[in-house]
């Protein structure tokens, strides 16, 4: 596929379907998340894919609390919630209910030792580390994409991160930083994503001043 | 260009000409960053992308500067040095003494308020933030690849970024993460990396544990 057509229709994928994704599909999947650059080409990231039913369900349940918990805000809206957000929330509780069934979930790991985190000392949060992780999880997805598989990058399981790293027997001093379920799509799929447009993400030597690089996309 | 083959041959590169690029195809970079997925759809980072010659030759300075920090090490063990190391830091002397010429060096800023950062209370350094601007990152050099513009993902100009944030009247609580300077290849460009086998980088079911997915690609 080409590479602007996977990236234009990279849509998150909640709904997926527990038929199995053939071994040379994964294959290509994980070999393009292999293949990101890192800090000093240090690679300092391991990907666990999750087969077993039995650690499935248990991520799920573990998801599916901390899923109860980001939604709640929504759930207090009711009627009032946007359209896009109900959608989306919508979509997450069909993962909850389906994640022991996807044929497998992604844990990407990271090792912050062998990570310059160069803003470290920042009076503000750092996130230099995912740098060297995030470039990966990208290539996992894009490759997702091109193969037709959905999937969607979760967060919220490393507030569970010591039950994760002890159902996976994830040692010290590894993290964990990206839950991507995977699966074929329930419904439509990748198709356009709704992003905002360029003029608003892209200024030119100053903050806030407008480019003389848009529109020709 | 095929999604598999940009992957498969995005070197990092230094050595980038003073030769302008069109801005078609500059924005067809950005476009690519701007559609990438970010936590909530928020995206909650911006592109700053600066071509003008005084603030390139202050970013030049800030860089050497923290450059000759970060090789001192390298610099100190003389002909002991790796190999693929020396090419690196000599590849790396060369972006900074010509830092000044890019046609561009583009500048990822994110604010985290706008971040769910969920393993900001874990007992280990926090990425996740990164989750929501280093696939946009992935993006810009994925489409540089497939452009055949050279660019290099750093980040020591964290060290350096109230001088950054000045130079570019980046307000607070925006941060600065990634510094990215583009151009022509000065040599032979992209293709083939040199990775760690997918073997090394995959596990099933828990740490360690030879996978059923390698081989395929």
């Amino acid at each position: 596929m080409n590479l602007y057509e996977a990236m234009a229709t990279q849509r998150a994928i909640r709904r997926l379907k527990p038929d199995p994704i053939p071994h040379d599909v994964l294959s290509r999947i994980f070999q393009a998340a292999s293949w990101a650059p890192t800090g000093g080409n240090v690679q300092p990231f391991r990907m666990v894919a999750v087969t077993d039913r039995d650690k499935l369900k248990s991520l799920g349940e573990l998801y599916t609390k901390q899923w109860a918990v980001y939604t709640e805000g929504m759930r207090a809206e009711g009627d009032a919630l946007a359209p896009a957000r109900k959608k989306m929330m919508l979509a997450g509780d069909y993962l909850c209910e389906h994640l022991h069934q996807v044929p497998v979930m992604v844990v990407f790991c990271f090792n912050a030792e062998h990570m310059a985190i160069t803003d470290a000392g920042l009076d503000r949060p750092s996130v230099v580390g995912g740098g060297s992780v995030y470039t990966a999880v990208q290539n996992l997805m894009l490759a997702a994409r091109a193969e037709g598989v959905g999937c969607v990058l979760t967060t919220l399981l490393c507030f569970e991160e010591s039950a994760v790293k002890s159902l996976l027997e994830i040692p010290d001093p590894w993290g964990t930083c990206a839950h991507i379920p995977m699966g074929y799509p329930v419904l439509g799929g990748y198709g356009p994503t709704s992003r905002r447009p360029l003029s608003k993400m892209l200024y030119e030597n100053t903050w806030m001043a407008s480019s003389s690089f848009e529109g020709g996309a």
